[in-house]
C-alpha cells in the first residue's frame, strides 16, 4: 500500500502534458494531494500548492509521487538528488515510469539507509492468463482516441463518477500508472508482456452483474504507431459493449510523432468499431468525448454541438460539462 | 550461441500443430537436426529419426531443443525428468516457451551440477526503443494471417530463400522462437513488454539498401483476440511495403478459440491494408499464401487457382509450389 497523502513531483517537466500523471491525481483525488514540488525550468503546474520537501512533510505528505510521464524515461542526476533528499526527509517514493526506481543503485542505497520504500507501479504483480475470448457478463465501455493523451482516462473516471452518483453499478478499471495511483488498483498494461496483454484486460474486467458497467481505461490510439498494439489488446481483451471516441481538437500531429497526422473521428469510429466487433458483435459507438481544455467556454460548446451534428452521437467534454449525456447513452444499451 | 546439431524434443505433444517449432527447424535447417525424441502419447511426428538421448548424443547432437509450443506452457514432471537426464548425458537445453528453463529449481540444479547451459530464447536480450514511426529505407514485407499457425513464418522463409536464389538482396527477420532457433537471431516479440513491441520491430528492420527486402515474420492474427495486439505492433513497427495474406483452408475455428470464426480473405485484406497504410501509405497487398498441407496435389492447385481468380492476387502454397510468383509480385513493387 502506498502511503497517502502525496507530494506531487513535477521535476523539470518539458510541457504541461508531461505532468498528466500529477494532473490526474490532483483532479480526481485532490484529498490525497498536499502539494507539488517543481524544479527550475519546470513548464508544468497542476494547481497544487508549491512546497519544499520539508514543508510538505510537515503538512502530512508521506509519499513523493513522480507525477511526470515521459517516453521510456530516465532519471536525471538532479531528480535523483531530490529523491534521495526526499527519502532522508521521511518520504517513500512512488513512480510509474518504465525506468524503475529499484534499478537505481543510488535510490536503492538511500532507501535501505533511510528505511523507506520504493514503489514501482509499472510492474505487473499478477501472472495474467492468455486471453480466451469467452463472452463475459456485465457491460464494458472503452474510450478509444484519435491520439494518446486526449482524455481517455478522464472520460472513464467521469462516466464512473456520474453512474455512481445515479446509484448505478459501475467500476473504473485502470490500465495505466495514473489510474493505479488514483484508485490503488488496476493493471500496468503497457508493461505487460505482449502475449499476455489481452489476457490481463480480461482479468481486469471479469464477469459481473448484467447491469454493471466497467469503464476500461483506454491507452494509446490505433493511429499511434508506437502504441497501437496496446490499444488493440484493450479492444479485444476488453470485449466492450460500447466505445466512446476521444479527441483533443487543437492537436496538430500525433503526440511524439511530428510527421504523423491524426485521423478523422469518422475514420476512428469505423476502424475501432470493426475491430471491436470481432470480440463483441454487439458493440456500438455510444458517444464522443472532446477535451476542450484549450478552448473558451463558448468555443467548447460550439465545437461539441458541431461534432454532434456531424457525427450523430452525443458529444460533450465530460470533465467540463459532466458525463451525463454519455451515461444516458450507455444506460440505453 | 546454441550448440548444433539439435535433438528435437517433441514430448507428449497433443497434436501435430503443437510441434510446429520442431517442424520448422526440421523443414528449414535439416542439417542441424540429428533426430527427434518422443514420449508415450506423443501425437506429433516431424519426420526426423526417432532416437533415445544416448543415440542422439552419439550421433553428435549437443542441444535438446524443446520443439513443442503451447499456450503459456508449463513443464510436466515427465518432461523435467527427461531434461535432467539429457543434461546428464551431455546436452544443453534450448527452449522458447514463456515458462523459462531458468525458473525451474530442478533444471537449474541439474545444469549447475552437470556444467550444462539452459538457453531461454524467449527472453529479449536487447533494450528496445520506443517506436518513432520514421520512414525507413529498403523494402519490407509482412505476412498477415486469418489465424495463428497458418504458415506466416514458412511464407517469409520461402520468399527469402527464393530471393537469395535469384541473387536479390533479402533477409528473413524472425519474431518468434522457431525463427530464432532456425536463424540464430531475431526478436522474441511476444515476450517484449507492450510499450516496446513496435520499437522492437523497428529495431529488427532498420534502414537498408533501397532494393533490399526484409521478410518480417508475422505473428498472431488481427482476428485472434488473444494476440491481435502483437499483430498490430508488427504492422505498425514493421512499416511494410507489401502484405501477403496467409490462410489454412481446413481451419474450422480460430486456434484455441472454439467459438470464434475465421475472417474471409477479403476482410483480412481490407482490414490489414487499412491499418498498414497508417504506417506506410504506399503499402499494397501483393499476394496470398495458402497452407495446403492437408490437401492432395490436385486439390491444392485447384484451391489456389480459385482463390487467385476470386481475389485477383497471385496465390500459391510457397512451401509446396515455391515462392516464385510471390517474389515476382514483390519485385514489381
Amino acid at each position: 500500500m502506498i502511503r497517502t497523502p502525496y507530494l506531487l513531483f513535477l521535476g523539470d517537466a518539458h510541457d504541461q502534458l508531461a505532468a498528466k500523471v500529477a494532473q490526474g491525481i490532483q483532479d480526481w483525488r485532490p484529498d490525497n494531494v498536499v502539494g507539488q514540488f517543481r524544479m527550475p525550468g519546470c513548464k508544468a503546474d497542476v494547481g497544487a500548492k508549491d512546497m519544499t520537501l520539508a514543508e510538505a512533510y510537515d503538512a502530512g505528505a508521506r509519499t513523493l509521487v513522480i507525477g511526470v510521464a515521459n517516453r521510456g524515461g530516465v532519471f536525471s542526476d538532479a531528480w535523483l538528488d531530490v529523491m534521495v533528499e526526499a527519502m532522508e526527509t521521511g518520504f517513500d517514493i512512488a513512480s510509474g515510469l518504465h525506468s524503475l526506481l529499484r534499478n537505481s543503485p543510488m535510490l536503492r542505497e538511500a532507501a535501505e539507509r533511510t528505511g523507506r520504500t520504493l514503489h514501482d507501479v509499472r510492474i505487473p504483480t499478477v501472472a495474467y492468463p492468455i486471453a480466451n475470448g469467452a463472452p463475459r457478463s456485465g457491460k464494458r465501455c472503452l474510450a478509444v482516441g484519435t491520439d494518446c493523451s486526449v482524455g481517455k482516462m478522464y472520460t472513464g473516471l467521469a462516466m464512473d463518477a456520474e453512474m455512481k452518483a445515479r446509484g448505478m453499478k459501475s467500476s473504473f478499471r485502470p490500465t495505466g500508472q495514473t489510474g493505479i495511483l488514483i484508485t490503488g488498483e488496476g493493471i500496468p498494461l503497457d508493461a505487460v508482456i505482449a502475449d499476455f496483454m489481452a489476457g490481463s484486460v480480461e482479468w481486469l474486467t471479469p464477469d459481473n452483474d448484467a447491469d454493471h458497467w466497467d469503464h476500461i481505461e483506454g491507452q494509446g490510439s490505433l493511429w499511434h504507431v508506437s502504441y497501437s498494439g496496446v490499444t488493440m489488446a484493450l479492444i479485444h481483451g476488453g470485449q466492450p459493449d460500447a466505445l466512446i471516441l476521444a479527441h483533443e481538437p487543437t492537436r496538430t500531429h500525433m503526440r511524439g510523432l511530428p510527421d504523423h497526422a491524426l485521423p478523422s473521428l469518422e475514420a476512428l469510429r469505423d476502424q475501432a468499431l470493426a475491430l471491436a466487433r470481432i470480440a463483441n458483435p454487439d458493440c456500438v459507438v455510444a458517444g464522443i468525448s472532446v477535451n476542450t481544455k484549450a478552448l473558451g467556454d463558448d468555443e467548447a460548446l460550439a465545437l461539441c454541438a458541431e461534432i454532434e451534428d456531424r457525427m450523430g452521437l452525443p458529444t460533450v467534454d465530460p470533465f467540463r460539462h459532466g458525463a451525463g449525456r454519455l451515461v444516458d447513452a450507455l444506460a440505453a444499451i
